[in-house]
């Protein structure tokens, strides 16, 4: 299928949402131990990974992250228990949307135009766009 | 689950997807029968609902739209057949995604607060904000 994927968001109701964003946000931290640097990782300020982090912790009965009381230069961020669960469970749900629509992932990735023509393809209008009603 | 669901995008690799919002488009110019009219029905101008089916049509081999010439008031716009599969395949991913993955989103759902509780939430802080290494 080439580069076709299925990309989730985990939808709560208004203005609540799980996606790749705060996935990656939290992959991130788990890595580095820090929210500024698990941000510049992902070139994102720290402020944007801070308000991502806090909609999380709005979100959930459990916080995602545990503050870390460190030496001189202060504690890091680390992942609780339910935040690394979160984080399993959203790249689980992943791999089994991803494997349940194989098929038609494929399909619709078969009726692609190539991706090189489509710097050629700027050019053109569209059939719908030449007179008609709007 | 409540309001919990899977909201899926198929990301065909840099700058082409086909998410919701383009399939609620095809799906309303399908009812409407025009692609104004479908934009008017989904809060959207006409040219960022155009530019949704001109993103379509440079995305795939075949086109989503046919232009319908009609009588003295000018033709109105007709999903393709092609335009009518992708909404199904689509849909169908939904459908499939939803059920593949329903344990785990039930999972995270039974983690969240009560909706209710997001606007006391507001005052709190996040744990993580108080002192420690940004």
């Amino acid at each position: 299928m080439g580069t076709t994927k299925l990309m989730l968001r985990v939808d709560f109701g208004p203005n609540r949402a799980l996606g790749p964003g705060k996935i990656r946000l939290l992959e991130a931290i788990d890595r580095t131990g820090s929210i500024s640097q698990a941000g510049r990782a992902l070139g994102m300020s720290y402020r944007r990974a801070w308000l991502l982090i806090d909609d999380l912790n709005r979100c959930f009965r459990e916080p995602v992250l545990a503050a870390q009381p460190g030496g001189a230069r202060g504690g890091g961020a680390e992942l609780t228990a339910f935040g690394r669960k979160l984080v399993r469970d959203y790249r689980a749900i992943e791999i089994e949307a991803t494997a349940a629509t194989q098929t038609r992932l494929r399909a619709i990735a078969a009726s692609l135009r190539p991706a090189r023509s489509l710097s050629a393809d700027k050019v053109n209008r569209l059939p719908i766009a030449r007179g008609g009603k709007r």
